[in-house]
């Protein structure tokens, strides 16, 4: 007997009907002799309406506030599935993020899971019973509701695996597993069997929308076997994202191109090299909740140095304006910003033993015209920020150079 | 500085910007000094359209996962107020049943309060903090979620006061105050400055929709002043719910017409008059959570009895259902019933020390061809079921007859 943890995004919850049909798939899972517990988002379209309420009140909505209301979506959802369940003859009980105690920091609308208390789940699926938790939520240790911000509900579903030592992670979304690149870019695009956590902790982050990075690097930490799979198709395999310890030899040298539509650039100048300068910078930005993507410091010159980095969009005007307080503090020149950047990456782990990857990129893109702005790499890919609207030409030559559109590619 | 303990219904709260009004409202009171809790519905419609959701699902939902859906209006709500008293320069913090910790039985869809923890609200409170409840749920001592059933944030507010003890409980409602009789039937009904404790039971418990009736319950126990108050209009004084102590001699001796559209009339014929009888019929029903409203037994013949009641129309068919059950086992003869009936109450304290009331009601109605069905009394008022199309004739003439619509009759 396995015990399965599956997730089902707004989208597989949308309506009555969509719930149903969730709970037919979770009561043939449960009677081919699985225990099953069931994280689910809010029905889709239910967290914006809810922001739009609190907007209407309050311009930007007091966070703490703001989570107890968004948080409902979730916690209606759960109630409806086990309905569903109760209805199709299977026991069901739900809890939310609180009831479960999906421990968390106090960060509001952005917090981290602590801890997750497993006995309450363990003794409910010996009784036989499906559980259904609310993702995306839990309760910092005053007892005040916290979310874990947009996409957190995978982060949910791979944390309740880890803490139950689930046999696998079932993420049911749109899309039938995780491709080379965007299909409505590049018709061609191919869906992977498999793709190793890195590859896609660097997919995810990069914006390619399936999986939230922090449920990744959750699976990744506590070795939670991940799959991704539609939730309105049946009898698909997904993708299963792996341990790279199990990756055979073949394994092709570029999985992917990922990429972000919604990047902004800020640049401060001329700072002066010196120690403590990049956390002088970054921590006041940090402190803010603001994620920073991409961070490059190239060599000085006469001890002075440019810093970049970049941010979402929606970020990119508190974010300068935390710079202009700390450009005097910081004895900088100028700040400079561009909030119409994307970024694009290629991807796999294959391209660590394989010279050549980064400049037959750099060629690709420059045979089109398209000038690269900045230029980060790790040890599995190389991205580079390029004006946004090159961002679909870009995509597209990357994939067709490094032939994706291949099987055995 | 008093507290004062401030409850608003889902119609005060049904949008934007009367959940901006509220916040006015108890901004000012804040501002003159008072220390203030206050108390929320879900927002007119939500609770509706959550159930109608509910039912697409199940037919019947299944209660404990009902109370997980539907407690989540009073959670949107208590999180907005919140946000538009902090836009306002009000500190605030809001808390749901489960965070207050109002404690109850785990009957859900139907759950009584049992104890409040009022260390965290004191606390929040001498810190200058508004205080926001959800009402109409609480959390039972397994940590699931409960609702008090509909009208159950009059018994929040009530219950908060009580455990805080409040200077006041304001209950905000749409109308300024308990009337005479419902306006609507009687265009004459006055506006009653002050109504006892015990009359406004009888007046809440017949259906005049003001104030559900177990919060007058909880208000006589522990002796919470009660204040009835329009939330559209400002100044008004409401109307003041008394203890029967503080009644001048003068009090008139009818308070007003109530009563109560819903009922359904359920009727065990030839049951043999022993004791223990009345349990035996009425204990399965009680059982099943139905709340009988009169209850009826009238002398045996020949050591028969038909035993008599009334449950919300609602309620019938199960009622039926159970009664069924229970007929071979009680050896009662016959089963009978009626769906279509109404109740009408003449209340008041005075008429204890009057007699010639019911007399004066039964000519009045009779005058109008209008047939009763049941009788039942107590010291404080006479109520009479009859066919619910007669219920507006015997509203309206009842309520001349008793010279309701004169002041200080």
């Amino acid at each position: 007997m396995a015990l399965i943890v599956q997730k089902y995004g707004g989208t597989s919850v949308g309506n009555p009907e969509r719930i149903k049909n969730v709970a037919r798939r979770v009561a043939r899972a449960q009677a081919a002799g699985d225990q099953i517990v069931v994280v689910v988002s809010a029905m889709s379209g239910e967290t914006n309406r809810l922001i739009a309420l609190a907007k209407e009140i309050q311009a930007t909505p007091d966070a703490r506030e703001l989570d107890v209301v968004v948080s409902t979506g979730e916690q209606v959802t759960i109630g409806l599935l086990c309905m569903a369940l109760i209805e199709q003859g299977v026991k069901a009980r739900s809890y939310t993020g609180a009831q479960v105690r999906i421990l968390t920091d106090s960060a509001f609308t952005k917090a981290r899971i602590l801890k997750i208390d497993e006995d309450r789940m363990r003794k409910d699926l010996d009784d036989g019973n499906v559980i259904v938790v609310a993702g995306f939520q839990g309760v910092d240790d005053l007892g005040n509701i916290t979310t874990l911000g947009r996409g957190g509900s995978d982060t949910t579903g791979v944390a309740l695996a880890a803490a139950l030592h689930a046999d696998e992670c079932q993420i049911y979304t749109d899309v039938d597993g995780v491709y080379t690149t965007d299909p409505r870019i590049v018709p061609e695009a191919r869906k992977l069997d498999r793709i190793t956590f890195e590859e896609m902790l660097e997919m995810a982050s990069l914006g390619s929308k399936i999986l939230q990075i922090r449920s990744v690097e959750f699976a990744g930490k506590y070795k939670v076997r991940l799959r991704v799979l539609s939730s309105f198709e049946e009898g698909g395999e997904g993708t299963l994202i792996t341990f790279e310890e199990d990756i055979k030899m073949e394994q092709p040298i570029i999985s992917g191109i990922a990429f972000n539509r919604d990047e902004a650039k800020l640049t401060v100048q001329g700072v002066p090299d010196r120690p403590g300068i990049a956390y002088q910078i970054l921590g006041p930005i940090a402190e803010a909740n603001i994620d920073v993507d991409m961070i490059i410091q190239n060599v000085s010159h006469d001890g002075m140095t440019d810093f970049s980095f970049t941010v979402n969009r929606n970020e990119y005007d508190r974010a300068v304006a935390i710079l202009e307080t700390v450009k005097t503090h910081a004895g900088a020149r100028e700040i400079r910003g561009d909030r119409s950047m994307a970024k694009v990456s290629v991807v796999g782990v294959g391209m660590r033993s394989h010279v050549g990857i980064a400049s037959k990129m750099f060629r690709t893109l420059a045979e089109e015209g398209i000038n690269i702005q900045m230029i980060s790499t790790s040890e599995i890919k190389i991205s580079v920020a390029i004006d946004e609207k090159y961002l679909e030409l870009a995509v597209r030559v990357l994939h067709k150079a490094f032939e994706l559109d291949q099987v055995g590619a």
